[in-house]
């Protein structure tokens, strides 16, 4: 099995890999962005990719949610959990005063933006397409420039942790998807996933579809909207549902729901964590 | 009247200004980030602040939204739409392959992300606290800088447009709104937007809230969550519903609400556009 991760080695993301029954022993495919490893699965040079989906802090992870409904075909087979800790690092000596410029990716910017007003004000931040990219370019570079990161991207890229555990909250929790061709089967402890979009001429048509799960006391774990990028005030919803879209009452509900919306996008039935 | 705005001038935000009823007139007061627009307002320091919410293609503000929540007790007096181009601007004579870094804020970022894979692979993206801020930075700066933001922001900077509307759709809108120490009386075409938290325990709890609006035939313009930054599966709702605070229905709706979730915000009725 080859599992695709954002990359390089030391993300969050490779972290992650570790925690998954699936992946773990796989070999491991580091790709630049979310979409090329979404796009790696598409095209079959990979079994999986492992994605995140959602963080405690920041909310949802945008590039997954529409490559998901915009790239529709691929399943969600896994969920993973990862506890979050994010840490300063620069060349080893750089004190935080030293500090110019701050790398990251733009999710754990946003994680610790608290930090970065109260203690960094004004120093100017760098979007990198993962954190561990961002550890690789301040070892490469002179200066004052620091990499928000795991501590593991610390490690690899022979970087000093400045100053730790600078994230905005106490708990910080990020949430994984492993995507594959195929979705689980059954386990007895099911979450399923769906999207959708309604019409815009029937504004209760949220509260209808919900319906559908509560007449059937089937739990909600999430609810979610993005904009479906045509215009704005239309949506598509991401609803994550307690057990398995084979499951008599689950089955019903899809259909239900099916029948409420414009179009639906079954994103796959998988393990509960 | 002061009214404040993300600056430096010539930023989307500055645009929006001009566009609202009630700040066109006002004094217009710069501030480095969203945070610190919203926090005048609150000192007293400015009457008001014409704050971004939502976007048509990358979805919530989430500096606003979260302002809005964890410090309370401002409202929203005005929603103001502006349709958005971006524009990709550098020093004249700059070619689209002479670009070595691009420069904006992360949501602008956002919005032409496809754009950026497949027209500048690879090249690296700096976050700045205003698409103004970035043409500023690329004026100043020698070699392939470019920046992504308004035309008027290329003008005011002396920058040359080198690609045109390069978003990711044809339509881009971007809701802004006027929040202020009170917000408006009754017009009779009103909107209001209030934020809750729910009981984690009871997971049909939206649902039901839902229900408060649907039983009275109030339109929901908008469901939207954040997390609240303690726990993963812990979220504020945020809603907005056709009409005043003040109408019967609109009132009776809200002490239905109060009833059923943990914490109530109101966040203000203003005019619908």
């Amino acid at each position: 099995m080859r599992v695709a991760y954002l990359g390089p080695p030391g993300t969050f993301s490779e972290e992650a890999v570790g925690r998954c029954d699936l992946a773990r022993g796989a070999e491991r495919v580091a790709c630049p962005t979310i979409p090329d490893a979404y796009e790696a699965v598409a095209r079959g040079e990979v079994d999986a990719a492992l994605l995140p989906i959602e963080n405690s802090l920041e909310g949802s992870v945008n590039a997954t949610l529409d490559l998901l409904v915009h790239r529709p075909g691929l399943r969600i087979r896994r969920e993973v959990l990862l506890p979050i800790e994010q840490q300063l690092m620069a060349a080893p000596g750089t004190r935080l005063e030293d500090v110019t410029k701050v790398l990251s990716h733009p999710q754990p910017l946003g994680q610790c933006a608290t930090f970065l007003r109260e203690k960094l004000r004004g120093v100017p931040l760098e979007a990198t397409q993962s954190t561990a990219d961002a550890a690789r370019l301040v070892a490469e570079r002179q200066g004052g420039a620091a990499a928000i990161g795991p501590r593991a991207a610390a490690e690899r890229y022979g970087l000093q942790v400045i100053a730790e555990s600078i994230q905005d909250g106490d708990v910080n929790t990020t949430r994984f998807v492993l995507v594959a061709r195929e979705d689980e089967a059954p386990t007895g402890r099911d979450k399923t996933s769906i999207a959708f979009t309604l019409d815009r001429d029937r504004p209760g048509g949220l509260y209808d579809v919900m319906g559908e799960f509560a007449k059937r006391q089937i739990n909600l774990a999430r609810i979610e909207s993005r904009p479906v990028k045509q215009a704005l005030g239309h949506y598509v919803f991401f609803i994550d549902f307690e057990g398995h879209r084979a499951d008599p009452a689950g089955a019903e509900a899809i259909m239900g729901v099916l029948q409420r919306v414009n179009a639906l996008h079954l994103l796959g039935s998988y393990p509960r964590v």
